[in-house]
Order: structure tokens, then C-alpha cells, then sequence
């Protein structure tokens, strides 16, 4: 054991951990959730205190030994080692002071035997004189959550942009499979399920590109800010040093904030963040949705998709195989607009020169990119690129539909149109049969307009008829 | 023109509004909405007004011609009159304040006027000295609330009893017609309409009753506790009179807090009043996406319900008739839940002696109980009494079915019967096709035990047969 | 290595595990979270399982011998044992099959081991067959949910009581602390801060009897309506005893749903239970408001209350204490509002018989029941009962005010007591001085107007003077 | 009485309406908030209308007769007029059809008139032929929605620009007000309100240009996809000509989406809306929130910010002034925030090829902005141009505080300054006081260090002297 003060008086630190006595009041104090800190998280806290000891190294107020001392420790926990020493919940009081402190001390105590000497010796290197120098948890804590966010964001781009490819070749396959569209679930007017793979693609690629979009807004960073933003303690030339570093670190173009009271008071880009994850999943959701209503049946059902049977769907139905991936897609995306929430309302609750709301903005952030990561990944490996359309069921379908109507409209008019329709849904006689009893149009101009490129194209279907 | 003062200063009244300087104030002050407020609302103010005068009266601290004359303009209120003289914004700064001071004006010069006097002759009878005698906006205010919520809840109330009543006539009237049931939208074992019909009278019952339930909780009220809750201006004759006099006029229990000043700082029973209204938006919605869906077609696609067609569906597709009056009654359940959203903000931001938002609250709360209301009258009128089974629809899914495999289960077991479901898919062939040729079964055996009497009530279908 | 199969083909299972095909399955097909389930939830789901099988065992359905083995094999689970072989993640498609099946397959592998048999032997104990034995997914798993959310419930009860009577206490300590009561954080009139932990105490009581209120609801369960409600392969006897049986087992007195169609379908009780969970966070967050605001300071703040310290506040700032322990509170109740926006879309979601998206509802309720009990015992024991007012400074700011002018109101008018307390806001002149130069009063009235059991007691201030 | 019919039958029509059958059953249809549509949402369909039949004159599709009488019949409602002929509930099924069909049927009729026939003649000018021609309300509503909200969106953005003008203007004058900055409610270290509201400033310019860039990806159009997206019945040329002719008419630049399906399927646009609108709303929140909190008092409360009295505050407390502008403003913010989970919900509930819960998406995003908009403008004219810091209490609060202290950590170390502030919160004597008694620096030396300049600005507080 070794013995640590603070202001608050001694504390007993076991001799084999890195943390100190701050981490150790903060363990005590905050035991809501029982979960870890995101690895990505210490590692981007890591990163921070790295360009900060180097850009203080920079402006010569930071002793060199010191300085390497602490960028050498920073590695081993950048490079994944001693992640077991960060056991403050993610969800604390404090605005994130007790993370910021629990990597102060381990970087510290670590640095301390780089160089040497014991742990808690921190006359020497001291996590708040040191390893904490030119920083508050203020500019520290939510530069962190950014650079974390902005990497475990990449890992979510690429996942929908492989989705999105996925989608697009299965668009491919699916290209000269026509199907009923449907409006309302009411049958409508033909379209092909390459088009409608297509349009799926299209909306995770927007989902791409909107996270990628709300990254770029957290380049943004007030490194340099301190305590309230005004920059006390803070040199302008370790400002603009910090941001530098930051970046070469972290490979992104990170700048510092041209208002650094804003940027410390004002979480506003964290909504942001949780509100291009929100939009996303609602596509998602979108198209789970669809698969699951294709998928529909088999016997009873629409019946039109094929998904991968991936297990038994059921511990008394024999036999039943259930959608289970769209399921668990759907479920993630409702965690993850839940999780937007509890955002919602911790950006709401700064006050003046900050908003000690973030840890739970983080944990929430944090995790919704995560789950929906993971999500995205296992729709699109175990269900989409194994995905199967059943043409048959589909020719099936559109063979008796009333729908396909609408492309005599340009010919014969709104009015009969509708009577036709409504004749065909009365009788349950085929429209095409009923257009020839009626003489309404010749055998080949029927054919003609109603072949699937006339119908799924835009124009008039049959245009040629008309000029005629 | 009168010329009105308060202690910021004077202003001038229109000679032939009754409403007087305060109001003329919160209308250049709140132009937030432009909606009116609600007229229940008015009405209940007034009530809450005429309370609080007869109970003023009956201690003898307000003289009976001035107590007279108020609850005289008070029930011209109730009866209609006047309503246009309620001017504010319903979003509004002040804690309703401005409902407030637009009752107590509008109703002291009424009351001038049934005494003979002019408007504006505030030394006669004075909106803050008389007609808000031993009250303060912090509890006329949300009395009024409670007292127009539990008033508005009633209809919604009798709403959801009418559309149960509906649903299970329907449901007897379906009590006959087998249908494939399903899980995951895949099918499952059959169900009859009828049992479907009285799960969803069976889940509107419950909306009702967690409404009646939650309006209860609002029969409790602060009146007297005047300010912060303690009660100062007000003597406890007056408090027990005025709870009093509130029910005779009402017709409702209501009844003094026992801790006035919990019941004035805390609005949270606005929180569950606006959940209980968010779950039966909840039950509403799951009706309403089952009725779209079994009606989705009606060629291509489930084709089990026949919705009354209200509107034509299309403005280019001929024919098409939509399921519009489901489809209004999931945007209003989807209205609820953001309203919802609004009132929690709203109960989240009380501070120390009061919550000042309470005028958002009312707000939603009275617009969700009368959208709700008018939704589920309209959904009852225009879809569920009109509502027909597809008969013909749903014996031809089910004969086709595999789920009914189920059944066998007791008899074959678990693997027998997956790997029987797994042959019937694979090869197209009916279930009992397969049976028979398998002679797994007697033919009369397995009508037994499918027989929709044995597939829909509890039991093991067929049991009669195993214990042979 | 064993080999198991399923209807979808054979896989290998390690000798060493207790689950098994279905199992491995699910645990490839969903690594969304990451997470482990609810320690309580496995057992609940235990005793759901140790119930089914004494109620088959009752109907002579299930062999004794292979009903005691399972029974003994869900009491080991109960008692903690083997909590490690449940490794399916708690976000799952199919509607909670897997964590059913994981315990099927457990409890069958143990229940093999138990009567001297290999794990795998299925034909001797059947996951499908024997464990799960007239369930279905669709009972089992919303059963365990019902009987997990009452006994973490019973938790939270707990601890909102235990706070409950921390307030209490504290406020029978404060009792005559008079204070400056606030309304729009502007002065108003004066209160007792006994007064005010009274009502933070009524606030959080009336919490704990709402979520004591919704867990009742949850008493009734679908155990016997396997599949889809109807009860088929659920013997009536059955039906009636395994609610019995669960009710013993879990000293709650569960019975049976009269329509078993209707509570398989509907899950609009898991939104009545996280509803109450968010009414009663709103009350903890005005709570936790309220002490940040009066703690704030301590020289440029309210400064009335004395929290304890818990850790040093600030990394740069020395000597700074923050209110980390209401702030952890915040911040856990954003995320039971979040959460409980999750749970209002899984219950959006339901289709036809049952309601696939259970799983993300079970997590949710969950991890906010038991997030908030220790968000609520922290705030208990390191905040509440170690509080202490600031009396100096409460009488301090009392002094001051201009709001106790109130108490003149029936004594010398509205208008008049409006006009004084104009003109002491603009000499800063004290109100007491005011009147007696204006000789509004004589000091001994005033004496009598003003005192505090006077102001803050229902009643008109200085009636006695009123009636002299 | 004029007769018209659609293929549901014979209805009579008023003959000095404009609106038809399909107008008259909506109004049937959908009772549900009592609301009227939008105006600057009529005058958008008309512009959409507008565009159409020049784009279908231009095909030479549509006789110029005609469409030259239905373009002066849109104009006309452009200007203004025939707006009470559009009835229709802005909460309606039917994915908004009857919008649409309100608007065909009253420029039909009207176009009629223009030429010379009757009201209904649709023979000559159809609704469904002639004003829908090319279009479904499938394209054309999410259009004019799009048209719409970039209208209103503009007033918003200028409102937000006004308002953090008249920020940055207060901040300029309030450039040299020292402060105490505050962190958790607790003196910090010492900021300027000028830079303060330079920091609101900033937030609030940040919400226009959010607004602004969301606005920008409304610009992208479905004209010409028809029902489903494929495009039927809409020749390519008039789908060029078609956003080509909104552009100019509408002023902005309006372009053909790249994948009409896509365009069509999904409204993830409206939920980027709504989410930059909740953002927006709640840095605003923010900003109100710190007004109440600086304007709290008068006399028991920090009381730095004098608000314009713009009501009496108090029903019953005389002299009391609220801050009942900010207070609006939050309150209107919750608003959009409960109106953000209504656009939510419609977003997640598309199916297929359309989203038919477009109308309560737009609902709320018009009401929104309009709320908001005002809300934003009342807070601008009626506050903040209005307001005055009480710079003497500033400077009262500053000089007794122990924040200042943070500023001699470079000079003096971590563990001395904690000291110290320890020593200086005990003792309640003045920071400077006690380190002139105890030495530690010259009082030079600390007025140097403890200048506003240095404190407020980057930079370590008299860094002069550390290098001296």
C-alpha cells in the first residue's frame, strides 16, 4: 500500500495499480452502470495527453524527461496495454474529471518508473503539475470523446458503405426481376427489386455520408480552452502546438476552435453527432422493414425475398425459420434512437461556461456507434449478401394485379381507367382480359404498353401507341 | 378607450374588450403559436374561479354582491360566453400567469358590469383583490388543468370503451373464421379473426382503463397553497371549502393535497398522465399496422381484411382506395408520443417552488386527449364498424399452410415434425398430404387433431388420441 | 467436441459446455452489445423453467424423473451457478428464442448430468421436447421478463424509500430553517427548508409507490398460451398450475391472463413499467436540480446547502468541490428517459400474435431499473444523508427581500404593496423600513405579519391583526 | 349544388365552392386537430402545380389553354387568395392525396372559371388529367413539403441571424464586465460577460448554418417519379423541364433527385430537418436557461442580468417581474424537441415504394419553424435587446471569491493552491489577503497576475514575472 492525498485528506492506493487517490474516490462514488470505459475511449484520452505533453515539451515548459516520460506511457496504453487500470463508470459526475484524472494518474505512476522512480511519487511527476499541465477536464474531456468518436465513426462509415455495396450488387443481381411496387401496402404499379435494392443503397450511402459529414464537425477541438474557455494557464503557443499534435497523432485534421468559450460551453455538435446516427438508423429501420415483409410467409405471406436461414426459429414451431438478423437490426436501431435521446437531454442541461452533462453523452455516443456498427456488419454479412429473390412468387403476383392500370392512363383517361379497375376487382377477371372484351385497345398495343421497360422507366408507357 | 395601469405602467383598453391591461401585455409578449386555448380550458378556469369565490364568500372574507357577480360572469363563462375574449397564447412565459390575470380581468369586468358598474372600475372589483382572492396562479393554474384534463379525459375515456365495444362485436362476429396466425410475420399455427378482433378490444379496455386510472391521480389539487405551497393569504376554512365547492361544481372528488407544497413544486403527475395517454397511442398503433397489413392488396398481398373504402386512393393510379383512416390514426398516435417527448421536457425543468412550464404541458396534454379522441372516434366510425373478413382469403392461406404442423407435435415430436415442415417446404406438397403418405397418421387421427376447435383452444390438440 | 443438430444441420459443441447447437447459433448470429444478460434475468428465467416442469410433472405429462432433474438443475442456476453458459447477447432477433432455448439446452445438458446421462443425449432429455415442454418462446421469455422486472423493482422500491426517509429525516432536521421560497428563480415568498425536503420526500415516495403500482400489472402472465395465445399443446390443467407453481416459487402472487391472445400479443405493460421509471427519474432530476442550485457557490452562488465533498472538482482549478453526486443522478436519469424511448419503439413495433422486439424492451427496463437503484442509493448515502443547510446564509438572503411584502397583501392591498415593493427594488432600501416610514404599519403588526410560522403556515399573515 | 363523382360515387358540392368530391370526403374523412393547412404550405403545392403545367405545356403534353388557366388559377393562390377553400385536417391518410386533390380540384374549378365553363365541367379540365397530369402525390406533395420548409426555413434563418447579432452587439458592449465564469453551478475562474454572449452569439450563428446547410439538401426533388419512383407516365423532358421551372419560380435551386425510387421510397431528409432544428432549439435552451440563472433574484439570487420587465409577474406576490421572455422561449424549444419524436416516428414507418406518414411530418416541421421562428425573434426584441448586466453585483461576486486562484498554479503549484482556497473557504478571508499574510507573492507580483487581462485571455497569468 502506499499513501495518497488530496485536498480532501489520505487514501490507501494498493501498491500494484496505477491509479491513484482521485480514481479511487471516483470508483467509490459512481456505481450506476458497472460498465467499462469504451477501449477506444482511453485510447483516444491517451492520444490527448500525448499531444499535450509534447506540445508543452514544445513551448519548453514541460521538463523533456518528464515530457518523454509521459508520451512513452501514453503509447503503451495507445498501443492497448494497461486498459485494466481505468475503472471510473462511464457514467459520472464530475463532467468527466474523474476519467480525465484516472488517466492523469496512470500516466504519471507509469511515467514515474519509465524514468525510475516509485509510483506515487508525485513530487516528481505530478498528474496534475504535469501530466495535467496547460489542461482542464474541460478541454481535455470533450477533445477525447471527439477524437473517439471521429475513429470509432470510420469504423461505422466503412460498415455502411460495405452495405451499401452489398445492396447495390444484390440491385444488380435483382435488375430484370419485376415486381408489384406497393403504396400504402396496396398494390401499385410495377417496379423492378433492382430498383428497389437500388433505392436501399442509396439511403445507406446517404447514411454514410451523413455520419462522414458530422465527423468533419468534430475537428473541431479547444484544446487550450482550460477551465472556462477564456484559455487561462494556457499559452497561445501550446494552443496552436496541441491542435498540430493532436492531428499528426491521430492522422485527422484537427484544429482548434476560433471561439474557445463556445466551443467549451456549448455541446451542441454532440446532438449533432447523436442526430446523424438517429436519421441513419431510421433508414436502417426502413429497410429491415422491407426484408421483413418480403420475407413474409412462406406460405402465407408475400413471400417475395428469401432471407439465409440462420437458426430454428422457434422452440415449438417446427420448421419455422424467422427473420432474425432484420430483427436484431430493427432492435439496435431503436437502442440507438434511444440512446439520442438521453443526448437530447444531456446537451440540454449545460449551464454557463459548460455542460457537465458529457460523460452520459459519451457513454450514449460511444455506444450507439458500436451497437449500430455491429448491426450493420451482421445485416449485411448474414443476411443481405446471402439474400434471394423468389421470381416466381413475384411474376406470380404482378400476373393478377389490377395496379399496372395506371399505365393505360395516358390512353384511355383517369375516368375509365378507374372503372376498368374497378370492374376487375369486382369480377376478379384479369385487366388485360377485360381490355380486350372491351375493345378498349388492340392485343399489341397492350403488350406493348405494358412490357416492364415501358412500365419501370419514366415516361409514357406505350408512348409510341400514342404518337401513332 | 379605458385606460388601465399596472406597476409597470399604463396602457390603454379597448372600451368593448373585458379583458384588461395584464392580457393586452401577455398578447404582445407570447405570439408564439397563434392557436387559441383551449376552449375546455376556459371553462375550467372559470369553474376554478367560481370555486374559489364561493369559498371566499362562505369564510366572509369576500363581500356576496362582488362573490355574486364573479360567479355570475364565471357560469356565463361556462355556458359559452365570452370565449373570445381569452386572447393569450397557449405557449406562454409566466407559469400561466397570463391565463391567469385574462380570467380575473375578463371575469372582474363582467362582474362590474352585472353590478352596474363600468369596466376598468378595478377599486369596486378588483381582478388581483377580489376575483383572485386567496389564490395564486400556482395553483388556480394547474387545478384548472387537472380540472379540464379529467373533463377531456372522459370523452377520450368513452371513445376507447365505444371502439372496444366495436372491436368485440366484431370479434363475435368473426368468432368462426379460421386464420393462419403469425409471429415474425412468418406463419405460425392458426388463430381465428375472432380471437384477433377480441385481443385488440381486450388491449383499447386496458387503454381506457389506464386513462380512468391516471385521471384519478389528478383529483388531488393545491388550492390554497397559494405561492410556494404554504399556504399564506389563504385561511384553512377557505382550503377545505374550495376543494369542496371545486367538486359540487365539477361533479368530480376532488380533494386538498396533503402536502401543498409538493403538490405546487411537482408536476410529475402530468408525466404519467402524458404516458398513460403515449402507451394507448402505443396499443392504438399495433391495431392499426394489423388492419394494414391484412387489408394490404388486395391482389398482391395478405388480402384477409376488407377496410371500407373511404377516398380514392391515387391521384394517378385508377382504382386504388388507400387505408386512409388507419393511417390517420398512426400520425396521431406518432402526435401523442412527440407531445409526450414535450411534456417530460416540461416536468423535467421545474425549479425550487414551481415548475413554470406547465403551460407546454396543458398544451400537449390537451391536444393529445383531443386528437386522440377524435382519431379513435374516427378510426371506430369510419374503419372498424364497417370492417368485413375476407372468409374465402383465409381458409385458402391456411390450407396451404405448414405451421399447423405444430399440432402434431405430441404425437411425432419435435424432430419429426421439423423434418416433415422442412420436406413440405422443400417440395411444395401439403402438410397432410405428407402425413398420409408417410403414414405418420390415420387420416381420421390427423382430422382430429386439426380441426380448428383443437388448434385454438388450449389444450393438446388431439389429446383424446393420445390417451387411446 | 459433441455433435448436436438442428433442422438446419449439425454443428460441433465443446465437451465442456452446457448449451448447445441453438446456442452457438445465436451467439454468431448477434454480437451487437457486447453485453452479458441480467444476472437476475437468468435466474428469472430459471424459475419460469423450474415451474413449466413441476406443472407437466402435475399433469403426469413429464417423467419425474427427467422433471426432478430439471427442476434441480434450475435451482443450481438460481442459486448462481453456471450463470457463465449464458452467452447470448441480451440484443437478439427472434424474439427471445435464444435466450429461451440457451436455457433449454442448459438446463436439458445439466438435467442429462444430473440423472447419470452425457450431455447431448436429447432423445433421453430434449431441450425442445422435455424443458420446454407446453411453452413457447412466446410465453416463456415475457413471463421471465414479468418476473425479473418485479424483483429488481422490489429493489428500486427499496431504495426510493430508503431516500424517501433520508429526506424526511433531513427535513424534520430543517424544520425551522426559514428560507427564501422561489418561483421563476425570482424571490417569492418565504419557506421553510424543511418544507422543502418534505416535498422532495412526498415527490420520491409517490415515486415508489408508482413503480410499486405498475409492477402489479405485471403479475398477470401468458404462461400456457405457447405459440400465439390460443393455448395449443397447453393443457387447461397445466395452464392453471404453472401460474401457480411460479407464484410459489417466486413468493409473488402471479396468475393467468384471461384473454392469453391478448397478453401475447400486446406488450403495452412493458411501456406502463418504463413509463413509471421515467415519471419518477423527472421527480429525482428536480431533486437533483434543486441541490445543485442551492449548493451552488460557494461565494458567488445561492450557497444555502452544504454538500458533501466527495472528490476534488478539478483538475486545474485547486480547491474546487462539484456536486458530482446530483449530477450522477442527472445524467443516470437522462438515460432512463432514453432507454424508455427505446422501449416505447420496441412496443410500437408488435405484428399480428406477438411482438418480436421483447428483447430490446427486456434490456432497456432492465439496465434502467438497475441504473436507477444505484443512481438512487449513491445519492442516498453519499449525498442526502450527509447534507446540511447553510442557515446564516438562508436568513442572510431573507433579510434582504422584498418578498415577504405577500404577507402585507390583505392588509394594505395589492396596488399599495405592489408600489412599495417597486420602490425598495429601487433604493434597495429593506421593505420593514419602508413601511414603518411610510407608517403603513406599526412595528408591531409588522413584527406579527412577518414571522415565519405566520408566513409560512396557511392563513392570512397577521389575521388576528385583520379581526382586532 | 352541383353533382360531382369519382368512382365511389355521387356527391353533391356546394356550387360556390372550388374545392370537389375528393376535397368533400377528406373533410369527412379527417376531424382529427381542427387545424388549417399551413399558408405558405398552400401557396407551395401551387407553386409545384405551377411548375408542372409549364413543364407539361412545354412537352406540348398539355393544351396551353388549359395550362395557361390552371398557372393563373396557382398564381392567384400565390397572392394570397382562395386559401379558405383548403379545408383538408393537416393530419389526414392517404400520404397526402387530399392535399394534393384539394389543390387539383381548386385550380381545376378556378382554371374553369379563367376559361369561361363551369365549376365542375371536368371534361374540359380534369383535376386528375389535366391539373395532376404527370404527377402523383407522390412526387408532388414531398415536393411542395420541400418548397415549404425551405420558405419558412429562411425566416428561421434569418431570425437566427438577427438574434446573434444582437448577441455579438451586447457583447461588444459588455466587453469589459469582468465576472465570475461558473463550472457545476461553482465559481470558477474569472471570464468576461462579453465573452459570454460572444459565446451565445456563436451557438446561435452555428443553428442558422445548420438550418441553412439542412435546408440545402431540400433542394433535391422527385417531380416526374410518379407513384413509385420508376417515373411512368412522366416523359424524361418534362422531368428535366419540371425542377428547371420550380427553380425559377421558386427562386431556388431546385434539382431532379439522381435515383427517383430512392427519392421516393425514403424521407430521412425530413428527420435531418427536424434534427437540426432540435439541435438548434437546444443551444437555445441553453442561452434561456443562463438568463433566468443570471437574472435570478432581485435580491436572493445572482442577479447579474437585468431583463426587460415586460409583465408583472405575480397574481398575487405584488412587484414581482418574471423572466417570462426566456421562459417562452424554452418552452417553445420543448415544443420542437416533442414535434422532433412525431417527425421521428413518421420517418421509421415507411413501407415499400412510399412513406405515407408524410403529412404528420410535415405538420411538425411547419409548426416548428413558425414556433420557433417567433419564439426566436421574441426573444430577440423583447430580451436581449433589452438587456443590462448589474455590474456592480458582478464585481461583488468576483471579489470575494476563490476562484481567482487558479490563476497563481503556475506560480505556486497545484497542492499549495488547494491549500490556500481550503484555508481561504474556512476562514472566509479574501484569497489576496492570504497570500500577502503568508508571503507567498509580492503584492505586485499578484496584481500583475490577477488583472482581468491576464486572467481572461490565453496565457499563463503574469508570465512575465515566471520569466523574471
Amino acid at each position: 500500500m502506499r499513501l495518497e492525498h488530496d485536498f480532501l485528506g489520505e487514501i490507501e492506493v494498493p501498491d500494484n495499480v496505477y491509479y491513484g487517490v482521485q480514481t479511487l474516490r471516483a470508483m467509490e462514488n459512481f456505481q450506476i452502470t458497472g460498465q467499462k470505459l469504451d477501449s477506444d475511449f482511453i485510447d483516444s484520452m491517451a492520444m490527448v495527453k500525448k499531444a499535450a505533453a509534447k506540445a508543452n515539451m514544445a513551448t519548453g515548459r514541460l521538463d523533456t524527461i518528464i515530457g518523454d516520460a509521459i508520451v512513452t506511457a501514453a503509447d503503451e496504453i495507445i498501443s492497448g496495454k494497461l486498459h485494466d487500470q481505468f475503472c471510473v463508470d462511464p457514467i459520472q459526475g464530475g463532467a468527466g474529471t474523474s476519467v480525465n484524472m484516472n488517466m492523469n494518474e496512470v500516466l504519471s505512476n507509469r511515467a514515474l518508473e519509465i524514468i525510475g522512480e516509485k509510483k506515487g511519487n508525485y513530487d516528481r511527476i505530478s498528474p496534475n503539475n504535469h501530466t495535467n499541465m496547460a489542461q482542464s477536464t474541460n478541454d481535455a474531456f470533450p477533445t477525447a470523446i471527439k477524437v473517439c468518436t471521429i475513429r470509432k465513426g470510420r469504423t461505422l462509415v466503412d460498415a455502411l458503405n460495405n452495405l451499401a455495396a452489398a445492396l447495390e450488387k444484390k440491385g444488380a443481381e435483382f435488375k430484370d426481376v419485376l415486381k408489384m411496387g406497393r403504396t400504402h401496402l396496396q398494390d401499385a404499379v410495377p417496379i423492378t427489386v433492382g430498383q428497389e435494392f437500388a433505392a436501399y443503397a442509396a439511403s445507406v450511402r446517404r447514411g454514410s455520408q451523413r455520419v462522414e459529414e458530422v465527423l468533419r464537425r468534430l475537428l473541431t477541438v479547444n484544446m487550450g480552452a482550460t477551465a472556462v474557455g477564456t484559455g487561462l494557464n494556457a499559452e497561445p503557443e501550446y494552443i496552436s502546438e496541441v491542435a498540430r499534435q493532436l492531428a499528426e497523432i491521430t492522422h485527422e485534421p484537427f484544429i482548434t476552435a476560433e471561439n474557445l468559450v463556445d466551443a467549451t460551453n456549448n455541446t451542441d455538435v454532440f446532438s449533432d453527432v447523436s442526430g446523424a446516427l438517429r436519421t441513419t438508423a431510421l433508414a436502417l429501420i426502413k429497410i429491415a422493414n422491407d426484408f421483413r415483409l418480403m420475407a413474409s410467409g412462406p406460405r402465407c405471406g408475400l413471400n417475395e425475398l428469401d432471407l439465409p436461414a440462420r437458426q430454428p426459429g422457434s422452440s415449438i414451431m417446427p420448421g419455422k425459420v424467422n427473420p432474425v438478423i432484420p430483427e436484431v437490426l430493427n432492435q439496435t436501431c431503436y437502442q440507438v434512437i434511444g440512446n439520442d435521446l438521453a443526448v437530447t437531454m444531456g446537451v440540454e442541461n449545460g449551464q454557463f461556461e459548460l455542460n457537465v452533462m458529457e460523460p452520459v453523452m459519451a457513454f450514449n455516443i460511444f455506444n450507439s456507434i458500436t451497437y449500430l456498427t455491429n448491426a450493420v456488419n451482421t445485416f449485411n454479412k448474414l443476411c443481405v449478401q446471402g439474400v434471394n429473390v423468389k421470381k416466381e412468387q413475384c411474376e406470380k403476383w404482378l400476373e393478377g394485379s389490377v395496379g399496372i392500370i395506371t399505365a393505360l392512363l395516358p390512353h384511355i383517361g383517369y375516368e375509365n381507367s378507374s372503372m376498368l379497375a374497378k370492374e376487375a376487382y369486382k369480377t376478379g377477371r384479369p385487366v388485360r382480359e377485360l381490355i380486350l372484351a372491351k375493345k378498349l385497345l388492340s392485343k399489341d398495343a397492350m403488350d406493348i404498353i405494358l412490357s416492364p421497360e415501358e412500365m419501370t422507366q419514366p415516361g409514357i408507357a406505350g408512348k409510341k401507341l400514342v404518337n401513332m
